[in-house]
């Protein structure tokens, strides 16, 4: 299907992320999931060219435009190489929007000349040990001391958690009010107190830096809080549709390119004395993945013009979420199925991206939250 | 539910080997799993104390009762214990028979007692690259030279492959005749021109040693045919339905262990206040995969019955293949999401049961093959 998304600079800056994923991180990706970490390098090499906070203001470094299909592209083309490791995507279509509206102007010059330089690698903690799904119930918290907060408390399953040099911790700064009073700390590479626990051992996403992070009476200076005291929540809550579309941004281009590969395998591998995409069997479920892949790619590409337009709604993001990462999961799994043995071997992309994608329907918000969400605007 | 299908034998026998278990596999299985394959002595130990063979006669050191209810203790305690590095099941299910059944007395007394005693690890050799649901379209072939076959040819995805001291090797000893000119071949550790090829990566089972094998002018003595020559295919058809009971036997212990585990997960785990159990979508999304599991496991241990009866078909066989390890994929899915973020931690036991399951619908036939073996049988 066309995609009348784009416009020519978008194929331009698509065709100049191309090259770079294939120079600087094609050759490494497979020692960086031997490592489980990228190296910081291709985060400087990343920003040098331009593909860093594309939404942020020039006069810091960044593209100065706010249009979100340049963070899509990054995200599409990240996805087909399966480059799962690489996080530009958090650091782009989560935290970016955070550090670019919240941040103070004091607080732009501090963040983000780094930010868009990929000096500065970015994380969001949001995630407990005990809550994820009901943020509400995190039990982080800091109490103002002087200029500072002194923050406490643990996260977990946090991107780039391992790498990051800046971290917007999710913390309750006033317990009395629940989600009244939560606030967004920025706390920085090493201040005491922070510290990082294990590089977690997942199913897929090797490359990827996922970590426990724990607090101890780290003093987060005042400077450091972005935003208003008390509107945590609230910032949350209007970042969190870009944060979820941006994962359908993923399943999108993920189902797209496993039927590309499987179709392939399916007109190279023979048995019984023809291809396997003769059989009957295998031409209904292709078809059929073919139209699911369709039907996603049409609702991803619409949606991001509604974010761009400002319009898309809280319950379609909740849709696009859970919709398309189910999906994902699904056609991953036919796919992988019609690959055969080969299909269990991790160095076929199929194996690759079975593994790597089964988190989708997870983070984020997993689809049964994304669902309440849904379900709450029908009026039921 | 409470099973029928046992006496009190084989609930003492299934104590022993979860003592065994306990002792010789739980402390050694997460070092297998980094080494990508078990420790030959645990062969040794299961053999000293009678799991291995139990069908073989007694005088080889068999256990001299042909009743597939112990092989199914084997498995189904191997499977809910996670030890899916233990080879013990291709050994007692699949390959037993061919050495029981079509040895000659000679062969018999050069096998069967190494086979018992662990000290000889067995693997069947079918698949080749090129071909694998097609087992017709083989190409390893076994030309006559006076007292010897002389063998060529190349095979892949062998389950035991590096560990394997026999292997039976399907290859065509009359290319005339296509699958009326197959023959079995046993092919020793040493014989020269026999090479292992690499231990392969899959996405789990990863103490399980799975292997490519090549095979170079290997002289195989004549003596080492097993039944007659040409026959090779019709011992195989005779031969597979109780691989594939023994695959479902697998499904159905992965889907009462993975649904327990779960069980107990969304009991002790909260969010918005309650367990997530008490949440409908959870309710109604264990509801259905217990009574998934229940319907498994009342026709696995049906099929268990007719197998011991000899009136298993081999339709029935098919049937539970595909349909029994199709509901533990998908139960196993499930299971995973109910976890949340941990699901996707590879030191929570459903993320292993994640990884170590997807090839179920894949070995030992495909589902499609299953399929098609089945409605072969339906006359349309
Ligand atoms: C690889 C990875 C990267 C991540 N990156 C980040 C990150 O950068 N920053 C961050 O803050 N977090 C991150 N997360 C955390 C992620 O967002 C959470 O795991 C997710 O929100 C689910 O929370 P949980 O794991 O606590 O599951 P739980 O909330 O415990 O949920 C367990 C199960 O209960 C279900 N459930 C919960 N509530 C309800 C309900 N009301 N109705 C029905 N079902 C319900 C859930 O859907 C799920 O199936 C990451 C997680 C992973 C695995
Ligand atoms: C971990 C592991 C262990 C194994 N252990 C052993 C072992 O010990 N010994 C051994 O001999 N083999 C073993 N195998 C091989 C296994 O049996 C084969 O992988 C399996 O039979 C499928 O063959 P294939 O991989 O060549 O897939 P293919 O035959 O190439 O099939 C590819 C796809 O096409 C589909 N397809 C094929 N024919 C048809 C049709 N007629 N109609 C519709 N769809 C069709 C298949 O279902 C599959 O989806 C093992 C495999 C694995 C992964």
């Amino acid at each position: 299907m066309e995609r009348t998304l784009f416009e020519p600079e978008h194929e331009l800056f698509r065709e100049s992320y191309r090259k770079f994923l294939e120079q600087h991180v094609a050759p490494n990706h497979a020692k960086w999931e031997e490592q489980n970490i990228v190296d910081r390098g291709v985060w400087v090499e990343a920003g040098k060219q331009g593909f860093l906070g594309t939404a942020a203001p020039e006069e810091f470094g960044g593209g100065g435009v706010k249009d979100f299909r340049y963070n899509a592209i990054v995200t599409e083309e990240t996805t087909r190489g399966g480059y799962s490791g690489i996080g530009f995507t958090l650091h782009n279509d989560v935290v970016a929007p955070y550090l670019i509206e919240l941040a103070n102007d004091e607080q732009k010059q501090r963040w983000l000349p780094g930010f868009c330089s990929g000096e500065l690698i970015t994380a969001i903690a949001m995630t407990e040990p005990g809550t994820g799904s009901d943020l509400q119930g995190i039990k982080t918290k800091a109490v103002r001391d002087g200029d500072d907060w002194v923050l406490n408390g643990s996260k977990t399953f946090i991107t780039n958690g391992i790498n990051a040099d800046l971290i917007i911790v999710v913390a309750c700064t006033d317990p009395e009010k629940g989600a009244q009073g939560f606030s967004l700390l920025v706390v920085e590479r090493d201040m005491p107190g922070f510290e990082r626990g294990r590089n977690l051992d997942k199913i897929g996403m090797k490359a990827q830096d996922t970590a426990e992070l724990s607090f101890t009476d780290v003093r987060v200076p005042a400077a450091n809080l972005l935003g208003e005291e008390g509107m945590g929540f609230i910032y949350l809550m209007q970042n969190l549709p870009q944060e979820r579309l941006s994962i359908a941004v993923v399943a999108a281009a993920a189902m797209e390119s496993a039927l590309d590969m499987t179709i392939q395998y399916c007109r190279d591998r023979k048995a019984f004395g023809k291809s396997i995409g003769k059989f009957q069997n295998t031409r209904f479920v292709l078809a059929e993945l073919a139209t699911e892949t369709t039907a996603t790619r049409i609702m991803v590409d619409k949606f991001i013009e509604l974010l761009n337009a400002d319009k898309l709604t809280v319950q379609e993001a909740a849709m696009a979420k859970w919709w398309t990462t189910e999906n994902q999961v699904k056609l991953i799994d036919r796919c992988l199925q019609l690959h055969g043995g080969y299909g269990y071997m991790k160095e076929y992309p199929i194996a690759k991206a079975y593994m790597d994608s089964r988190v989708q329907t997870i983070y984020g918000g997993t689809t049964e939250i994304m669902k309440e969400i849904i379900g709450r605007g029908l009026n039921l």
